[in-house]
This record gives structure tokens, C-alpha cells and sequence, in this order.
């Protein structure tokens, strides 16, 4: 069983030690256990807590603080700022952005000078560019150095910088020169030249960069951490694997929200107003678009004036070919974001979903028509020839709408993603309506022709 | 500009430069240019590109391959299993998962010694369990040593083991003892005890956890690596932060289909079939709920026979219904995966959903009383009373419709979650059926209770 870190860390704090040995045990655990510690603590316990701990390990855990605000603002300004400076810049912004702009001001003014410089550098990045997501706390050393001199200056720095295990080598104009692999350093002997050790053409990511647009490039290199350049080619930051988690947590959240109709992740603690605020769109859109629908459906009142029963499996038709045509989407968006797709691979995919329509489409259709057959005949009294043409009118409709369906579902994220709008939030409630006025012209339009005017069965 | 590595890889390639200097040049790429590289050679050039590289760069490379299998076919058995040898042992596992069982026994066979064993041990895990996922490539030091033994055993591991940045420390007994931040013992002085650098209560997982168990727990460590005991607290293996990325991205990858409908995620090179038994489950159910459906609209063929114009509105009540549960599910189950729970959490976020629902459902009631009302005069040719009377009962089966169906959203994911059904397989079915009965019996209901009864509108 796991063992209750947090627990472990409560009693210690409470259990009265002299500072010096209580500051030993705290040692011990990790960062985000003190974290949530922390927030079961009362502030004044806290204080006490921060002078023990000194500043630096303090500034760990505010960044595993899910909200570091009510915490900032028990310290006095400019125990903030310190708390603030010592931070991974990316963190340091974060931090500052949880806070209102008279107490963000008021921090920001006290933060020292390279930590100032670092978060205006980052807050000047729109939050969709990879440079707002980037860290500065990395080693940077010159490619002129020995082996021995880069060992030196990576011991001097490891102090304020803790990705270590790239080191990033730059020439004299701060121009991005290579990195080294921490391993092949420690491994190297004394004599070798740092050159051989030095990685040229090292993958890195640009600061302007769109973030959907590098993710998956920066997830497949699977590295500890990866440069950003700015434009110039100068080494402005980098990008760490608890980053790219982030960034993936993200944008797969991202995807699955509008997939599930929000326009943005949600959580627990956000208002009413909020959720509505993220909720309704969607929800106005496919309203104005069902009114398209059910003037559509009103055209075949004449149909359901005279056979009733047709209206029992209209809801059935309908969202048959709606859940197809979210699965074809859901699909479709995954592999619009996944990889660049060339013409003839995406033929491929709609000619992939046409068969995997028709296929299901088949199956669905030969089960309706025997058991609403056999329903149509015994609880709804018709005869049963009546009643399979009723239920083959039924599967002759799914199999036309799943098919429709699924490349609608695919072709409508294509196009969007084609002329640039989002793919994942446009195309639900287009999708769902033009699925429905299908499955409905299909459906009542089989109804119309076969069943009444061909086999009179009204 | 992102440079084109691929390009100027197979342009040394092919440069017919000498074996050393061919070498020389390609170290400087990153082996996942390499390995995309690869992928466009003839047999022949890579042949000849593997002998120039050295097993361990291309082990390394392999691991970059979408799927191995074309390329360790090509090589004679031995040389497969040295390339397999050579890497981290859940890479090595991935590629021979990647090789039908005849190739796979084969070179498995050919392994080297630790590498049979790490390969067993990883394959020793149900696919779920943590454990499947660990690598054996860390650091592992023992806890009597000096600072100067540690740092001199890690330069002896780190040939073989890349991932450096944590150390991890073991008794006698080889059990987890505790870590060292690499950076720590870099900037440590030689005088300093190695306890002192040691954080003895250090996070870790327990391998035959489920890996959405602890997923959420290891992402909120945001560490280069945790380690892996056994119910014995033996150190058996690491989680690496690029394993972390993928577990991420598998895990809300799952979410994400089975919102869509899809049983499993989907990729572009899955066939016909794969892809119609992954989503016809879904599909069945909801034709056999459907049938339900079916049975109740079945039940108000009487108001439609009487007042036809009331069909019009049924796929948008429906569709709306429909939605507002799909957003609810898709917050719950988000909510549900993140957090665990308690009572009065969960009460408060279904008291959150319904007047979500509530506000959303007023907002759209409004609306369609207005729109919808004059859409039915002017097309429909209804009197203004009949009109807003119709549209007035369209929008307050929305209002009612929402509700509910924001509660079933909310409720029925719960309800799976509490008896250990996967909610987002399981849900949308259910949620889709109870809310067509809902908003059916609501809208048919008020339509015959107050137009057809109350107001003889027939």
C-alpha cells in the first residue's frame, strides 16, 4: 500500500522538534507533498513553516499549489517576490497570473532583476505560442569550452538550474550551437574536445511556434526537455517533459471538450455562469439549425397524417445517424491532429469510413428488420407483410443515413480543417443537423414513396 | 524556418563521403531524424548504415520506429536481438510485440541475459498494471556509499542507463531506500555525508497498480522519473517522464473515443474491420434502446394523428436533450477521472448541473418561444395564440427536458463509477436513451395535455 506522505509530514509539523531537526525530516519528502500539506495547515502554522524551509524549497511547492493565491497573499510583498524570483520562470508566471493586477503589480515590481526580465519575456508570448510554456531554468554553456570548464560551469549552475540532463550549448552571439547529453559529459574524459560530445543538429522548436502545430512534433522526439529558438536562431528557452505533459494534458482535454459540446475544458469549481458561458453556444447553434431541420420534417406532414406509426422510429433513424457521424468525427479529428494528411490519404480515410458505414449500416439494418418486424407485428397489429415493409423501410434508411452519415462526419472536419476553423468545435452542430435532415428526408421520403404510394399502406 | 534534418540526414547518406567521417557527421543528428530517415532507404543503405552507427545508436534509433518489424526482419536473428539487447526494456518489449510469435521466440531466445530477464519481467504484467510500462535503464546506488563511490558508480552506470537526472538509492536488500536529485550530488561537496543528499520519503508506485489509478498521481509529481517497487518495496524499475507523456496520451486518447461512441481509439492504418467491431457495440445497444424509444413515441400516435405539426419540433427537443446530457457526461466523467470524490462533492455537482441545465434550458426556452412562434405563424399558417401556443410547449419541454437530462448526465456516470463500470463506455447509451424517453414523454405529453386537451388546438 502506498504509504500517506502527507500524513507523515502533519505529524512531523506538529509534533514540536527544534527547528533545525524538524527542517532534517521535512527534507525528506517531496515537493508536492509539502504542497498539500500546506493546505491543510492554519497560516499561522505556514509562516512558521516558511522561515524553516527557507525560500528556495518554499518556492517549489508554491508551484505545485493548485491556486497559489491565498498563499501569496499571506506573505508580505516582497517574501512574495522572493518566493516568486526563486520559481522556474513558466512557474513564476503562473503563479502571478492566479493573482488580481494590483497584488501582480506590486509583486512584479519587487521580483529581481533576471526573473523580471524572464516573465516579461514570456508574458509577451500570445498563450497559443510555445514560447509562453517555455522555461529559462536551463544549463547554457559556450562552445569554445573544454571538457573540464563545461563540467565547471555546469556545477555552478546546477544551483539555480535544475534541468541538467541536456546541456545547451551556445556560441559567442548567444546563437543556438548544439547540446550535450548530461551522460555523454560525466562519461567523457578530460581530454576528449567538447565538440565531439556536442549534438549540431539538435531538433528545437521556434518561441512563435503555434502549440497544436509543434506538440506532437515535440512529443515524438520524447526528450527531457527540447530548445526553443527565437527567430534569429538565439537560445531563449526550453521546453521540459513536465511541460510536454502539460501541453498534452491540454490539448487532448481541449479535443475532448468540444467533442462533448463545451467550448472549453471545465472543472468542478468553476461558477454556473461560467459552465453556461461554455455550454450555451453550442447549444444556440444547433437550436437555430433545428429549425432548419423541422421545417424540413414539416414537408412530410402529409406522410404522418396518413401512417402514424412511421413517427415511432423517426427518433431511431435519427440518432443512429448521428452517433455514426460522431464517430466518424471523433476519428476524423484525431487524425486531422495527428499527422499532416496528403490527398490521396485522406480519399483513404473517407473511402475507409464509407465502408465501415455501409458495413455496420448492413448489420444494424438486416437486426431492425426482423425485430421491429416482428414488433411492428405484434404490438402495433399490422399484418405481416405490412410490417417488414414498415421495418425494411426502417433498415433501408439506416443503412443510406449511416453511410451519409459517416462521410459527412468525415468530410465536414476536413473541410473546416482546410480553410482553417477549428475542425473540433465547428463541426458537431453542423454535422448532427445535416445528419438529421438526411436520415429524415431519407426516411420519410422511403415511407412517402414505398409504403404509400407504392404499396398504398396508409 | 524548421530545418529539414530528414533531408540533410539522407544527403550525408548519400554523399559517398568515407565510413569514419559519414559517422562523424550523423552523430549530430537526433535519432528521431534518424529513424525517419531510415524509413526511406533501400534495404541495401541501411544495411550498410547500421554497421557505420554501432548497435547502440541504432537501438536507439529503433525505438523511434512507428513499427520495427520491416526493419529487424531484415536482419539476421543475432544481430536483431544485439539491436534489442541494446535497449531500454520497455522499448525492447514494444518492438518484439511489434514481431508475429515465431520471429519473436527467435530472437528472444538470442537475448542477452538481463535483457531476457527485464523483457520477462515486463511481459510478467497485465497491460493495465503500471508495471508493463517501467523501464529497468536507471541509476541505482547503495546507501553506505560516499559521495565519491556514488558519483564513480554513476559514471559506470550511465554507459548503459540514460536516465540520470534521479538516482535512485537501495539497501542491502536491494529495497527502495530513497533518491538523489542528479544536481544535488553535482553540487555536493565531497565531505558531505550521501544521507544527507538522500530524500528518503520519496513518491513512488507499486507495479501492479492500474494506470489509471495512479496516472493522475504520477503527472502531479511533474518528475524526469518515479520509481517502481514491489509489494516487497524492492526498486524493480522507473516510470520515465516520455512514458508519462504517452500513458497521458493514451488515457485521454480512451476518454476521447469513448465519448465519440468508439470502444477504442482509432488510427488511420486500421482496417475495415477493426474499425466495425470498435464501433458496432455501441451501435447495437443503442438499436435495441432505440427499440424502447420506438415503443413510446408508439404510445402518442394519437396526438400526432390529431395535430401533425407536432412532429416538427420532435428531433429538436430531442437533439437538444440529447446534447445538454453529452455535455454533462463529458464534464462528469472528466471530473470523476481527476478527482476522488466525496459525497457531498458530488451532490454539490449535480445541484451545479441542474442549474446549469436550469439557466441553459430557460435561455433556449425563451428563444424558441419567440422564433419558433413566428415561424409558425408565417409557415405554418397557425393563428398567433395557436402559434405561441405550440412554440410556448416546445420551449417548455426544453426547459424540462434540459433538467433531466443534465441530471441523468450527471448521475448515470456516477452510478457506473460507484459499481466499478468503466462510466465512459458504459454511459452514453443509457444517457442517450433515457433522455429521448424524457424529452418523448415530456414533449408528447405536455403537447396532448395542453394543446389537444386543454386548448382543442387539434
Amino acid at each position: 500500500m502506498q504509504k500517506n506522505y502527507v500524513q507523515e509530514i502533519l505529524s512531523i509539523i506538529h509534533s514540536g522538534l527544534p527547528k533545525a531537526e524538524l527542517a532534517e525530516k521535512l527534507s525528506d519528502y517531496h515537493e508536492k507533498d509539502l504542497a498539500d500539506a500546506l493546505e491543510v495547515l492554519t497560516p499561522a502554522e505556514r509562516q512558521s513553516l516558511y522561515s524553516i524551509l527557507g525560500v528556495d524549497t518554499v518556492a517549489e511547492i508554491f508551484t505545485y499549489l493548485d491556486d497559489a493565491e491565498p498563499y501569496l497573499k499571506e506573505l508580505p510583498s516582497h517574501e512574495a517576490a522572493k518566493v516568486i524570483s526563486n520559481m522556474d520562470s513558466d512557474d513564476a508566471v503562473d503563479a502571478l497570473e492566479d493573482l488580481d493586477d494590483t497584488d501582480k503589480n506590486e509583486i512584479v515590481n519587487k521580483l529581481d532583476k533576471d526573473s523580471v526580465e524572464d516573465v516579461k519575456m514570456l508574458l509577451s508570448y500570445d498563450e497559443d505560442e510555445i514560447g509562453s510554456r517555455m522555461t529559462t531554468n536551463y544549463i547554457s554553456i559556450k562552445n569554445d569550452m573544454t571538457i573540464r570548464q563545461a563540467m565547471s560551469e555546469l556545477v555552478k549552475q546546477a544551483g539555480e538550474n535544475d534541468n541538467i540532463s541536456t546541456l545547451y550549448v551556445v556560441d559567442e552571439n548567444e546563437h543556438f550551437y548544439g547540446a550535450i547529453d548530461l551522460k555523454d559529459l560525466i562519461i567523457a574524459r578530460a581530454e576528449e574536445s567538447l565538440e565531439s560530445l556536442i549534438v549540431r543538429s539538435y531538433p528545437y522548436v521556434t518561441d512563435r511556434e503555434q502549440i497544436s502545430d509543434c506538440i506532437d512534433r515535440i512529443v515524438d522526439y520524447a526528450e527531457r526537455s527540447l530548445p526553443v529558438l527565437n527567430d534569429a536562431g538565439k537560445l531563449v528557452g526550453i521546453i521540459t517533459s513536465s511541460d510536454v505533459v502539460e501541453l498534452v494534458d491540454d490539448e487532448m482535454g481541449d479535443d475532448y471538450a468540444k467533442l462533448g459540446g463545451l467550448t472549453g475544458e471545465e472543472d468542478l469549481n468553476e461558477s454556473v455562469f461560467e459552465s453556461v458561458k461554455k455550454r450555451l453556444p453550442w447549444l444556440i447553434a444547433l437550436l437555430f439549425l433545428g429549425m432548419l431541420v423541422s421545417s424540413v420534417v414539416g414537408a412530410f406532414e402529409s406522410v404522418v397524417a396518413v401512417l402514424p406509426v412511421v413517427i415511432c422510429f423517426q427518433s431511431m433513424v435519427l440518432d443512429m445517424a448521428g452517433n455514426v457521424g460522431t464517430q466518424s468525427l471523433a476519428v476524423t479529428i484525431r487524425v486531422l491532429v495527428d499527422e499532416n494528411l496528403t490527398l490521396s490519404k485522406k480519399l483513404q480515410l473517407l473511402w475507409k469510413e464509407t465502408r465501415v458505414g455501409l458495413l455496420n449500416g448492413a448489420i444494424l439494418a438486416v437486426m431492425a428488420l426482423g425485430f421491429l418486424g416482428c414488433y411492428i407485428h405484434f404490438f402495433k397489429g399490422y399484418v405481416w407483410t405490412s410490417a417488414f415493409l414498415l421495418s425494411g423501410c426502417v433498415g433501408l434508411s439506416l443503412i443510406v443515413s449511416m453511410v451519409i452519415s459517416s462521410l459527412v462526419g468525415t468530410l465536414i472536419p476536413m473541410l473546416f480543417h482546410k480553410i482553417h476553423i477549428d475542425p473540433a468545435v465547428a463541426s458537431g452542430p453542423l454535422i448532427t443537423t445535416i445528419n438529421d435532415l438526411v436520415a429524415v428526408v431519407v426516411y420519410y421520403g422511403l415511407a412517402m414513396v414505398v409504403l404509400i404510394d407504392l404499396f398504398h399502406l396508409a
